[in-house]
């Protein structure tokens, strides 16, 4: 047997055959275009996944579950998507809808729930009993797993990572509260930093690889920046995985997962970020004789979506 | 059958046989006098389980299991206590040296821990499929209830909630860090906050109430100073519940469970420490059209040490 799923973005709608070890046996994509009545976005997601089941000639019948992946809240007994702000949808009978076209079981989950479950079924957590995935890429987003499980908790709220509070009354956000760790973890925050620090020292490193123009400044460009040793971007690299720390040392302090894994586009600087928060979060733990959990980075990238997203049909 | 439950503390071991339903049909109890070895304390542990159980009419034959809520931390696979600071315990083999008297499953877990499962079976929260339970005493525990089972995480770390950290750089706390959860929500650090209001308005009705002596402040004076409506004690309450709101806001983004309890001496304060957490709320939810976990007092008090600690050995 096999599981589908399908990896619901604000752009693209990319579904995909999952086999029982969590590969991707064959993949079929189209457009969201998400102005569209709902209806025909999950008509063509069931399109997407009749495609993909002949690309591995395989039939509905194969499949033993469907599961999708939103960026937004559902509810996991009703199968309705709560609401999914970038697509503009609220209350939306998502699995009623789906089910018209292949009547098998679906599952809906937040997308960065998703990811993190990919990663503890083939990814870098696999065997871990629990772990905690976290995205730092635009925002900050995250996802907790429990024995192959996604936690979304009692009301579809938790792994909200990006607004649990870090700065009292700190840098306002997008949600209306001040100092979410969104605005000091993200891959904007960490850009909002290197801006912030280019109008001091205009002739800094960063300033040179942006070619001058402070709206050309990346995440890459201040990390790279860092790792060639300029020491403004140093600073900001301190003091940017200084707010990591304090925010993993959080999740390990209350939760204790096994490993807390770090993915989104900030990830991709590898074990120059890993090395850095590693370095100071002894500074911040509590019981420094006993083990801690382990902190490594995601590494399924895009396919995380397609592959937790079909894993959330599985159990184990 | 029926259950031990075994309130290890600094002061006194309280011991009592506890039904199914989680009610206490016997207790016993003895001093600790902690600075003795340990195998004294233990077996001391035992004689007071055994007169329980005749307290109870019944023998070790009854017995399904031994429960024991540590102030510290125990592995729970060993049977070890890692450590227990205010005994003065490291590496301590609890389990084993309790089986030599009696020969029943052990069970060791957190005081707060066990609290909490106290609730979630015979409190407050019995009936929830998940909650979270602070104490709000000298310092600030608690614990993580899921499925009726506490949630100790991978490392033995998890629920130390007095120690996540609520104010970058903030009042350095006695773990070694700064700004931790406990030095702004614990009853001390209300008391703090009333002795430093009484610095500049020594003529406040807290001070009357201390008969003008500032080291005679405690968390029942500044809140009965509240209730009645005096100005300099309504805001320290109101900056007291909002860091609590802040507290509770992390723990509702991160881990959304069905009810959030709240015990400890602070806890007395009743409904009006509820209402005044409740009225902040709001402005940090995210996701406000969603529910929310409730916000409860816990019912057990004194009793919760022993019901918890006998219930770590029931499965659901």
């Amino acid at each position: 047997m096999v599981y589908i799923g399908i990896d619901l973005g604000g752009t693209n709608i990319a579904v995909g055959v999952v086999s029982e070890a969590g590969s991707i046996l064959a993949e079929a994509s189209t457009k969201t275009l998400y102005q569209r009545p709902y209806q025909e976005i999950v008509k063509d997601m069931a399109d997407c996944a009749m495609k993909a089941l002949a690309k591995a000639n395989l039939t509905v019948d194969d499949v033993k579950s469907i599961g999708i992946g939103i960026p937004g809240v559902a509810n996991q007994e009703t199968g309705m998507v709560i609401f999914c702000t970038n697509l503009g949808w609220a209350d939306i009978p998502l699995r009623d809808e789906l089910q018209k076209y292949i009547n098998k079981p679906v599952f809906i989950d937040n997308d960065a729930n998703v990811a993190g479950l990919a990663e503890s079924y083939a990814g870098v957590s696999a065997g871990c009993k629990s772990s905690v995935f976290i995205t730092l890429g635009t925002g900050v987003g995250g996802g907790i797993i429990i024995d192959g499980k996604t936690w979304t908790g009692a009301h579809s709220r938790a792994g909200e990572m990006g607004h649990l509070n870090l700065v009292v009354d700190g840098i306002p956000c997008t949600c209306g509260n001040n100092g979410c760790v969104e605005r000091y973890c993200s891959a904007t925050a960490l850009i909002h930093m290197g801006k912030q620090a280019c109008l001091g020292y205009p002739d800094c490193d960063i300033m040179k690889r942006a070619s001058g123009d402070p709206e050309k400044i990346n995440a890459k460009i201040v990390i790279d920046s860092a790792k060639a040793g300029d020491p403004v971007a140093v600073r900001i690299f301190a003091e940017y995985t200084r707010y990591l720390a304090l925010f993993i040392n959080t999740i390990t302090s209350f939760f204790d997962p096994d490993m807390i894994v770090l993915g989104g586009g900030v990830s991709h600087a590898g074990e120059f970020l890993l090395n850095a928060i590693r370095e100071q979060l002894p500074r911040y733990l509590m019981f420094k004789a006993l083990p801690a959990p382990k902190l490594e980075l995601a590494q399924l990238g895009n396919e995380a979506g397609i592959i937790g997203a079909a894993m959330l049909g599985k159990t184990i």
